[in-house]
């Protein structure tokens, strides 16, 4: 038997409804890591986990939870989308790091250290100043990583990534960003840092999300894919993926939730402006879950071989979240 | 009628009972700042708050709760003690800043940016990297200075109380610790965090903490009583106070929930050490609230003047309490 290369998105936050799932089977997407929180405490997550329930259940011809890799291949053998489940910021643990056990037996897979400012455990990448990992972060760190839950970085500042690649004692994840060599955001990455991350054997997962991209939406595809392609040449083919960052049909008055959360009585702007205070329209080439094949054949059109084609769409993650999601094996170095 | 000095303790966290309240009868007292929370959740504090109600309502001979500065005259009216909350992490209003007003409203009026670790805030004196206010620091900072609440720089790191003394437009506190250059402890201040402390119009409380102390609870009464009127020609004898830091009849756990809280799996020492993890046994001249009137003897044993006593024991903390519990006057430069 044949076994079809997975596809998998390393970053969705959408406005989750049947007509996306749709998309995900139209797309034949088999797994994506999805943002279930932001700045939510831990009862609020418990009810974003309890509406994941709910769609599980409504639609369990389209989707599922994921917990280990192998229901990515759960996923292609009973053609449905892999759900996994992650969070842009350390609110859900609030100041209890009892609380990583009980979010990965939840499912959690991923978390981001930080979102976009200081957390108790690391600074985000608007911060004037980056301590790097606090006392609390560095044993967050080792809990997450002696359970099986990945460290994103994709929101934190400089040193902070840098140490927490580090300080983890298993390979960490960007899963939604893009070199700013490249295109000069603050959220993309340095050289600095996407080396360091690929020596750790981690992952970078390129966003599609305007912001991060050259030109904005008007980005080429061809742009898009030449930059992956020179970023395959500085961290090797196996430690990249897709991470589209997708917040298909939200409102705007949840990227507000996402910038300025609880901290701030007025309006956080974030990568945005007073001007342009919303989520920017997405690129003509990625509008949705169906259009991962307009990536794939501009990755083969600059001349990328089918099997790194194949690798960046998916076989790098799920590798990745082969060797994740378990409990660190305390008889061999992983 | 002539209005006797007041005397205030700007810091305690003892185990509660009505033998500790009679004794602060019996040292005739008048007003306490305690502490009410560590680590805990908002509604971890409201439980607290309602254990409190529930003293107040029993021992309403002895104590009441203090809201305003006035409250300090009702207490030496009506033979009382009155009790004003703090807190001495900001865990309480976990990432809202909504809730500064909330808090405020239930009585908070003095709150620590940290305790000993970085917070969502600012940095605590333990962490090796002090990045000083975060942007959410800087935000609440503004809301307590708007609504009358005292930034309380205690437990906090070098840069960040310079930075919530430059950015605070009220003057702050640090309400129990001692001058670095006496006894060089993490938690003791620097001469240039005490002047510009004195320059913003802040107010120091002296402890009585052993770890805070030449030679620990060895300490002299001679020792510490030279130590404040050194600290007087420093910051001005305006400026400074008393901050017991006392935490009579705490069990050991108690010292290790302070300490460890929820953010490590292990057990951090702090000030103390594996070898002798507990509470220390207080100096001889200070056992409990009966012992104020050594402190006072002391300081005029020494020469101080009898005016500048009673400032030290409580006029200075009055007159800081009337300036800061109030709403910021928008008409009037604080």
């Amino acid at each position: 038997m044949t076994v079809k290369p997975p596809l998998i998105d390393g970053l969705q936050y959408c406005n989750w409804s049947e007509a996306i799932f749709r998309q995900m089977r139209a797309g034949a997407v088999d797994a994506v890591h999805v943002t279930i929180t932001y700045h939510e405490t831990f009862r609020e997550t418990a009810a974003n986990i309890a509406a994941w329930n709910r769609r599980f259940e409504r639609f369990s011809d389209l989707i599922f939870q994921g917990f280990t890799a192998a229901d990515v291949t759960r996923a292609q053998q009973t053609g449905r989308t892999a759900i996994f489940f992650g969070a842009q910021n350390p609110s859900l643990m609030e100041d209890d790091i009892g609380l990583i056990e009980v979010l990965h037996r939840l499912g959690l897979r991923f978390m981001q250290l930080t979102y976009n400012n200081q957390s108790l455990l690391a600074t985000g990448c608007y911060e004037a100043e980056d301590s790097g990992l606090t006392r609390m972060g560095r044993e967050v760190v080792t809990e997450m990583n002696r359970v099986g839950m990945v460290v994103d970085m994709s929101h934190s500042a400089e040193r902070s990534t840098l140490d927490a690649i580090a300080h983890s004692s298993r390979p960490i994840a960007i899963s939604h960003a893009n070199p700013a060599v490249w295109h000069p955001a603050r959220r993309n990455k340095s050289d600095t840092v996407l080396r360091a991350l690929a020596e750790s054997g981690g992952m970078l997962g390129f966003s599609t999300y305007p912001h991060h991209l050259r030109d904005g939406n008007a980005c080429s595809l061809e742009s898009f894919c030449e930059m992956v392609a020179r970023t395959a040449e500085l961290m090797g083919v196996e430690h990249i993926g897709i991470g589209t960052d997708l917040c298909q049909d939200q409102p705007d008055s949840v990227v507000e939730w996402m910038r300025s959360g609880r901290w701030t009585k007025k309006t956080d702007f974030g990568e945005g402006s007073a001007a342009a205070p919303g989520f920017p329209t997405m690129p003509a080439w990625f509008k949705d879950n169906r259009d991962f094949g307009n990536i794939a054949d501009g990755l083969r059109k600059i001349g990328l071989r089918d099997a790194d084609v194949a690798a960046i769409m998916g076989g790098n993650w799920l590798r990745f979240f082969e060797r994740s999601f378990g409990p660190q094996s305390v008889d061999r170095a992983t």
